[in-house]
């Protein structure tokens, strides 16, 4: 894919992002505005936001690049007849939606038939853009944008860790792992969903590992954290963007001990 | 307290919020930018920031009521001569501040001798200010102010609940009220700090769990939630402004099917 491609593909994920937020946005601690609203199957107030928002993003997808295929978390697959896949999750990150808290995100990835290549999350409370490409990552606030590097930590004891909740690790292997990382870390920070691989890619968090995500959970971080110099696998070192069992890393080194403690509880 | 002097009290708070925004926002996310400004006793670049604020806010108070105590995190007491004290938390939630996600806040309470009757959360980066008062609470954004009503939740089963960290509960006797909790409610979020108190009282949260707290970890959320409608009290149901084992609750019946399960793990 030329720089070029990049850079309009890049434009209009950000166009996407826009006709998302504007679905989104106006029901964020506001969800009792769309009680009655719902579509006639007895749907919650924040699956109505989410569908209305990939329907959006769809809408777009559609018209701009009709034979490229779509895989959402709301609409399911719609195959392409070109090898572009757009991969959507409208918001990421429910439970804090509902809740009020201003972390959840828009995530959206284009992959090119081998990987994700582009990636954004948008944070439209907090005016916050990740956008991620070959070779860079940047977050724009305020109209104001700014390049994202990862930090230099290549020591798990002096780490900063996040996962979203202990809830995701699930078998007795597992919460074996919990145990052993979060007693092995500098700091523990839960409940960010997305927004913990935003804030890897800008230096801030320096691991982030977690289970059972699905494609459209991780596809649109990868090229952001990449972008921001870090890495992105699966618990034993393999290509992560079919989501299950995942590790996000600001070092190598860091990431070598991390699946030293992952890799024997990995259900792939 | 008469309405007029509350209402002078509160513009008076908000003037201490915009005061420690100015030492706090500059220096979120970007706490390199005081690693040289250390001054001399090797504190962390979040304990400088924390007590920037908090000398910012404690010459407005000298200057404005000289005869009023100050009761602070980072410097301590000082003794009025009159019955009221300031009580603050320059920086509640220093790691959410230092990992750049955006739900720290500036605490400030003015107990009259008896409770704290004035109290405020200030999150410059959400551009957000929690203010209660007796009869009152509400949320300022982007100069546009609204009343806060808590929420009607009162079955725990039902109920939205949170903790800062599991690591709060650290006896085998609260780490069962840990599991316990956590297995009854329908969701649990983490990791919000004084944040969780004020979306309790914008109605998002149901129920705030915590222990280990200092007087200025609380004592400015107290007007905030009751003034919302909702409930403060320790464990065993009595006075939380001297913080300890801490639970705010939207409702009575919420607050005593919590109590029944809190109590025996109680400390006090």
């Amino acid at each position: 894919m030329s720089p070029e491609d990049i850079s309009s593909y890049v434009k209009f994920v950000q166009k996407l992002a826009t006709a998302a937020g504007a679905e989104t946005l106006p029901k964020f601690r506001n969800l009792a505005s769309v009680e009655n609203k719902k579509d006639g199957g007895g749907f919650d107030p924040v699956t109505v936001a989410d569908r209305a928002a990939e329907d959006a993003i769809r809408a777009l997808i559609k018209k701009t690049y009709p034979d490229h295929g779509i895989l959402g978390e709301e609409r399911g697959t719609e195959e392409g007849v070109s090898a572009f896949t757009w991969v959507i999750d409208p918001i990421d990150g429910t439970r804090s939606f509902i809740t009020g808290i201003p972390t959840w995100g828009t995530l959206i990835a284009l992959n090119d038939g081998d990987r994700p290549v582009v990636g954004l999350m948008d944070q439209p409370y907090l005016d916050e853009q990740y956008v991620g490409a070959p070779g860079r990552a940047t977050m724009t606030r305020r109209s104001e944008t700014r390049a994202l590097a990862v930090s230099n930590q290549k020591d798990i004891h002096d780490a900063v860790f996040s996962t979203t909740t202990p809830e995701m690790f699930a078998t007795p292997e597992k919460k074996e792992v919990y145990e052993t990382i979060t007693s092995t870390v500098r700091l523990n920070r839960f409940g960010l969903d997305s927004y913990a691989y935003c804030l890897l890619a800008s230096g801030l968090i320096d691991l982030v590992v977690e289970s059972g995500l699905a494609p459209y959970d991780i596809q649109a971080l990868i090229p952001i954290v990449e972008g921001a110099g870090g890495r992105v696998t699966t618990w034993t070192g393999s290509d992560a963007q079919n989501g299950g069992d995942v590790v996000a890393a600001a070092t190598p080194e860091l990431l070598q001990a991390a699946l030293t403690i992952l890799g024997p509880a990995s259900e792939a």
